[in-house]
């Protein structure tokens, strides 16, 4: 997508020797509202014929994203939660998912009165690297038995295997601006 | 809002002798999207001649419901953060913060480079009980320079002493649902 890739080139900032692209100005800290509404347009051109009833993301920088794709589909979002708290009760689906930018291993929850086999479930995410967010938002909607539409992603690292683990693995992944390389020079997209 | 109020009657569960009230089904583990249209356009109607430049909320459950509404002004949203991450770096305003729920402190964090005194911020979240969080979020915009507007609030715990403190020390809040008692037989608004 032209419009993200020039977002990127032109606001994102590259550290740590290439190996992290902050793009905190637009998108995850602070949040571009009418940049995320073209990128949710583009995600309906891509899945709006699925049939979508709910749009799974994770907290925290998913949510914003997600809400306003969800716009454009119609549909509730569903955020998965991080750690158990008073506000969530009975049972929950939940799957470990493991941080390579914390180093640490957390788990996430989703209530079980929110997924079900009735669902037909996109998941929504800022980042996508190397793709464990994604597969334990997937672990949850198989838990569930809704049907898993595809994947939505805002700015993909083509160059770490996340993404090309989850298309070998059968789901649809839809990144909209897709990293060949980085680093303090620039960036290539695919 | 008779909106909000009627949903929170259907939807909303009272847990824990009535010092709980759950509203995870449209507003922070599965999001409402319209619902969030109708209350950004009410945000809208009570600030929208106030020349608000940014909405500032706090992860995670404020961000859904804020970049909803800041499409209603046109402006983006800032969320503050709860811990410092590597996509973070650069010079931060902090405040810290006390958690009534969990009986911790922890500190939020917005990067300065995103508030400077041509703001005008309008601070925007699900909940306000006690008040902690909104006034973390004062303190920030307060050490940034940026006017501060006020304070829009989905659902306030009026029983309890947030708001009005709130209120006693200056700031505009406007609630859009505001609950003077609950118990496991039901609610009562304002």
């Amino acid at each position: 997508m032209q419009l993200l890739e020039d977002r990127i080139r032109k606001d994102g900032k590259i550290r740590e020797h290439g190996s992290v692209l902050k793009v905190d100005s637009f998108l995850n800290h602070q949040i571009d509202v009418d940049l995320c509404n073209e990128m949710g347009k583009e995600f309906f051109r891509l899945f709006g014929g699925e049939g979508i009833t709910k749009i799974l993301t994770i907290e925290a920088s998913g949510i914003g994203i997600a809400c306003i794709v969800a716009q454009c589909f119609g549909v509730p979002v569903l955020f998965a939660k991080k750690s158990k708290t008073k506000n969530i009760d009975g049972s929950v689906y939940t799957s470990q998912v493991h941080s390579f930018t914390h180093g640490t291993d957390y788990e996430v929850m989703v209530a079980k009165e929110f997924l079900s086999p009735n669902d037909r479930v996109l998941l929504v995410d800022d980042f996508l690297a190397n793709g464990a967010a994604i597969q334990g938002l997937m672990d949850i909607v198989h838990q569930s038995g809704a049907d898993l539409v595809g994947a939505g992603i805002c700015i993909e690292k083509a160059f770490q295997p996340g993404g090309d683990l989850l298309r070998q693995s059968g789901l649809r992944v839809e990144s909209l601006a897709r990293i060949a390389a980085m680093s303090e020079d620039g960036i290539t997209f695919c």
